[in-house]
Formats: structure tokens, sequence, C-alpha cells
């Protein structure tokens, strides 16, 4: 039931599609956006407006800039002769922040799928395979995430790209940094063992 | 550290001043909402400029509406002569939700508290009794939550305007419908079997 005038409402029923908000939470966080209105509501419409306005997808590898080619394809100081392969734009940017990659990415846009019916074609696979017979690309990094799906899109990955020469690696498997043994799985624990290192 | 264009990185820092949203999950929508760029992005900017350009506080009762007075105080079908008194916007729009009210509401805007320094010049309690003055209202409904502000507030209010010949009441104190017993704090059982009713 509308219990406030119909663009509050608008409103409320749009914030309670973001992933994390529901109904229940988008009124609480409009009321505060109301609240706030001058240093909250007015900075945030504008943001939108400005994002709709510049956001866009690099052409490249598929992250999500305000250029295209994105900041990260367009420096020149990247290593040209690494690609980290990667589900999504989140993971790119976990990784960014982490510092952990010094090189460029491709995002994939997905997993392969036999249940959800994503197939290569659906996954920016094409382009992928594209850039790495360029002949630049010296080693591809897979980093997709360590489940049925990821490691499927991996293998799949790994074949279609076999006789370009090119290296591939994947994420090492381990203990967290930080975490304690007594609350992992048994994969992960066999899986630590089996690629133990030598200390 | 910045992984991505100026303008989409200020849409998630202001993003995650919601209520709810962190700064991860702030991300997370941000990504989410540049996917959806027309179908999400496009809408919420709009409906947010839209939102910032008509809400306002109704300044009979402190609603937050598209109109000012807002559509409760201004529909001539409520009854003027019951008038529920809410700590917030959001507690009146529950109230409203559960169709609980048929009356007119008051809102606060917070509660007394002598360790937030939260007196009564900083609540909307002046117009209250301005209103409760006019001489139309009988009963007043004290709809505090049931917190020890909460009802410090509304003893408070009980002694302001006694001698105005206003009859008050209180939200019943009780099992909450669809709650086990095993489950609740002594202070709601001793409640609910102080004021328990004939069946």
């Amino acid at each position: 039931m509308a219990v406030t005038g119909p663009e509050i409402e608008r409103l409320i029923a749009l914030l309670s599609k973001l992933p994390g908000l529901g109904p229940r939470s988008a009124r609480r966080a409009v009321l505060q956006l109301i609240k706030k209105k001058e240093t909250l509501l007015g900075p945030l419409a504008a943001a939108m407006t400005d994002a709709m306005a510049k956001a866009r997808i690099c052409s490249a590898c598929g992250n999500v800039d305000t250029q295209d080619p994105c900041a990260i394809c367009a420096d020149e100081l990247r290593d040209p002769h690494i690609l980290c392969i990667v589900e999504e734009v989140g993971d790119l940017w976990a990784l960014e922040r982490a510092g952990a990659h010094k090189g460029r990415y491709h995002v994939l846009g997905g997993v392969l799928s036999a249940l959800d019916g994503v197939g290569p074609d659906d996954l920016n696979i094409g382009r992928l395979v594209e850039r790495l017979t360029g002949g630049e690309v010296r080693e591809v990094v897979l980093a997709m995430n360590a489940t049925v799906d990821g490691q499927t899109t991996a293998h799949y990955i790994t074949d279609r790209i076999s006789g370009l020469g090119i290296s591939v690696s994947r994420l090492a498997h381990g203990v967290p940094v930080g975490g304690e043994l007594d609350y992992l799985d048994d994969g992960t624990l066999a899986a630590a063992m089996k690629s133990r290192r030598p200390f």
C-alpha cells in the first residue's frame, strides 16, 4: 500500500532492486535520503546522472570505467605479456584493490553454466581468443571463482587456447591468510597439503 | 584505492552512506546499476532528481510526502479527533501499512535523550502542543518505541499536555502476533500477563 507520494514510492521501488537492499531497507534508505536532502540526495542524484552519462564498458577487456579503453588497458606501464581472466568486473576490482596483478585483465562477463543455459557464445570468449592470437600475451592467469562452473570455464578456456603457445596458470588453492585450519573444509585442506611449498 | 573512474568512485562513496549498504555492497550495487544502465541506473537517477524536487516535510504533522499538507493531513475522511504520536516518519509509515490508525499523526523527529543531548526543543513538541490546544483532538495515542528513551518521551508529553482535557493512551504491550512464549523476554511476558483480557 502506498503511504506516501508516488515519486517517493517510485524511488523506494527502484532502490529495493539493488542487491543488498529489500523493500524495507529501501524505505529506510529513502527516509534517510530525504532527511539529508542537500548533503546526500542531491549529490547522489547528480552522481547517478553523471555515471549514467560517463560509465562505459572497456571494448578491450570488459572493465567498467569512465573511459574506453579503460585506465588499466590504457596504462603503458602495465605488463602486456600477462593477462588475467576473471568472471566479473567485481573480481577485477577485487584483484586491483589487492594490487595482486601487474598485467592486464579480461572480463568474461559470467561463467559457462549448462543449468542456466550459458554457452561460450554468451561470454566474452571470442574477443579473448582474438586478443591472445595477437601474440603479445605470453601468460594467461585463470582467476575464476573456485566453484564448479568457474573451474569448468577455466578448463574450457584452456582447451580453446591450447596450441597458441601461451602458458596457462591458475590462482593457488590453499589456506586463506588469517584462516584457522580447524574451520576449513576438507577440500581446501587437501589442496593446501598437496600444493605445500618449501619453507 | 581507486580502481575505476572518479565519477563511478564518487557514486560508490555516496551509495555506501545509505543505511544497510557498506563500501563493499555499494560497489556491488554500482556494478549492478551500470550493468542495467537503461532499466535501473537511468530511472533511478530520474527518480532521485524527481524526489529531490518534490519531497517535502508536512508542516502540520512532520510526515514526508510530495505535498504539504501531506495526504494524511489533507484527507477529510480521517478522524480529526484522534492523534497518534510517533518518533519517526518510518514509524508512521509502518502504522499506515498496517492500517492500524484512522486518525491523524504527529511525528516528533526523535526522542528525548540525555545521553545524546536531545531536549524538548530539539523535537517537534512545540507544534504538537499548538495542535492540541486547537481543541479538535480528543484522544492522543502515544506510539513511541518501547525503549527507555521512547517511554521517557511519552511521560514527558503526557505531563506537558495534562490539563488540556485530552485523554491519553499508549500502544498495548504483549505477545507479538505469531510469537512463541518460550522465546519472549520476561518483561514482555509480565506485561502481557498484567494486561490480560477476557476471552
